[in-house]
């Protein structure tokens, strides 16, 4: 199904305000979703409200967070999400952050008590906008292997750094710290195929091609796939995400983080209140003026995009770049949903009583 | 070769004091090399001397800086090292970074026109001893293809972020965002051993088990490796090191970073001035008061060294575990140096007229 960005916007908001939300809150979690669809990251935009809502049903997402700074210096802050959408609670901390960034040079959050925060795209490029550059990371349920181990311990924790560029689109390095993303795998067990060598290992360790080898106590792998190839590497930007977005902020960190699905329980021994997440924002003219780094980002840019291929059919691709050719095309051609999607959104629709899709 | 910690360290003062430096820094460079050592990165301690004295020859490394902060907000600031070692350079942006942060809760500063500055991990427990976070990151000499490249267009672009714990020690992820760190190549070459799958290319882009593949035109690989594996994620780690560093301070950034080998002359059309490095201290009470951050992480660490394994043989190590180690042994038992290095120091003991080791 082919659905304009206009049409899925009014229907996203509309689940949001059913669930309680402020009008503010349901346009601001709507729009965070929409981008992702837009920008082609169908795991992170409305294939997750069905998710959201689950949640909110349990009471473990809270639709009138009373959303709140704990902690504070010049330039850093805690916040505490009081529960509510990631969704939310991250933009109210990244504001924060681009004030004490307008008001000091840079702005550091840490966020407890939250939930998913869908991209961490979003909310760099509120940092990007202004003239700055954007940090954002956040913890997620345990799903990841430490090098060495076969216990699920890490989220993929992803970890996301924006730079505004001058005649270019902004530079977003936006991953998880994993090999591969969950949505990733998500899409091959959809389609029954077998995934890369690297991603995942079985309950013994070793190396799995099954998609659903997690049924069955396997694990995701840390970026580096295993100790050979760096795969302490990734696990330590994995656990410094997970420190930075909860040890830091009081959050709920390893295998304490809350799972996403609402048919797990959360941990009934928590060590923290919710997951967390990290943003930053630093002005770039707090280091040089704007102009000349956008003229040399550009530069960057164009030297990068220019380099020699080993195939001529696949240039090197910059950060973002693949993102923004999405929303191009999504934003004139409209959105694609899968099946599954649409009848996941058009029984929440029936629930609330709403307009279908 | 054996060699006490105090007698390596004397000898190391007496070559930075011979190139010209005042005794203040001869003593800073001495101890971030010492520390290298100490904790086993052989790689970059005082077996990089020869290269250093190198660079000085050649009028490369300015012995005497005059080190300036060029841009400054309250807790941002762009140094310029006069073309100093990287050694003393890298703790005077770090020093800066923390007296902002002792004051403003956090400080980032940007570095531009310096030279390698050793481990990062030197830098970053600098802000860890006083109850900090750390953050260091430089660029390289390029050596890295992007991913689909096969140009060499990035250094192996280390990252280290540090975190002060309670009764364990700090954890230090201190890492390349290349698969393999190029001391580790080096060793290989050494030892005639070939590599691990995932760590070169050779010129036609394809994995190739030769580490002396670089010297016909082939390349390191970003973390991850290849495509399927996310190397692309690895590559945009490594882009992020080179614009913090290099293209926000006013450094020269991927193929223009000046090689640290004094038989390769750096590029004719500089874009900016030497290499660039970015530091950052966060006050760990800018966020949640230090003895609660300290005991969760306490806990954090206790959790994950606890973790199932899937080999008894090897326990999950936590960043930074294996260096303190070393440190602790080394401390006591002295410092190896291979015969190799003996003989290049020695060399520059009689070049500078001092006594050999």
């Amino acid at each position: 199904m082919l659905i304009s960005e206009s049409a899925l916007r009014s229907f996203t908001q509309n689940i949001f305000l059913s669930m309680g939300c402020s009008h503010e809150h349901a346009v601001l979690a709507a729009d965070v979703l929409l981008l992702s669809d837009l920008r082609g990251i169908d795991s992170h935009g409305v294939a997750r409200l069905v998710g959201y809502a689950r949640l909110w049903e349990k009471k473990r997402i809270n639709a009138k967070p009373n959303i709140t700074i704990v902690h504070e210096t010049l330039s850093t802050a805690t916040v505490d999400g009081d529960a509510g959408l990631g969704l939310v609670v991250a933009p109210f901390a990244m504001q924060l952050a681009i004030k004490k960034a307008e008001q000091y040079g840079s702005g550091w959050v840490a966020v407890r008590n939250s939930n998913h925060f869908g991209i961490a795209g979003y909310h760099t490029l509120m940092a990007v906008e202004r003239d700055m550059i954007g940090f954002a990371m956040t913890n997620a349920s345990p799903l990841v292997a430490p090098t060495f181990s076969n216990e699920r311990l890490l989220g993929t924790n992803p970890m996301c750094y924006a730079f505004p560029a001058g005649k270019y689109p902004p530079v977003v390095v936006d991953m998880a710290t994993s090999a591969a993303a969950n949505g990733k795998l998500e899409i091959a067990q959809r389609m029954g195929k077998q995934v890369p060598e690297g991603w995942i290992q079985n309950v013994q360790g070793n190396f799995t091609t099954d998609p659903h080898a997690l049924k069955s106590g396997g694990a995701l792998l840390p970026l580096g796939s295993d100790y050979d190839r760096g795969s302490h590497k990734g696990f330590g930007l994995s656990a410094t995400v997970d420190i930075l977005s909860a040890v830091l902020s009081g959050a709920n960190y390893g295998p304490w983080v809350p799972p996403f699905v609402s048919f797990l329980e959360p941990p009934t021994d928590p060590v923290g209140l919710g997951i967390g997440h990290f943003v930053g924002a630093m002005r770039v003219d707090g280091f040089r003026p704007v102009d000349e780094f956008k003229n040399h980002l550009d530069n960057w840019i164009e030297r990068f995009k220019s380099a020699s291929t080993v195939n001529p059919d696949k240039k090197v691709i910059i950060p973002g770049e693949p993102e923004l050719e999405a929303e191009k095309d999504r934003k004139i051609n409209s959105i694609p949903l899968v099946d599954a999607v649409v009848s996941d959104l058009n029984g929440l629709a029936d629930k609330f009583g709403i307009t279908r899709l």
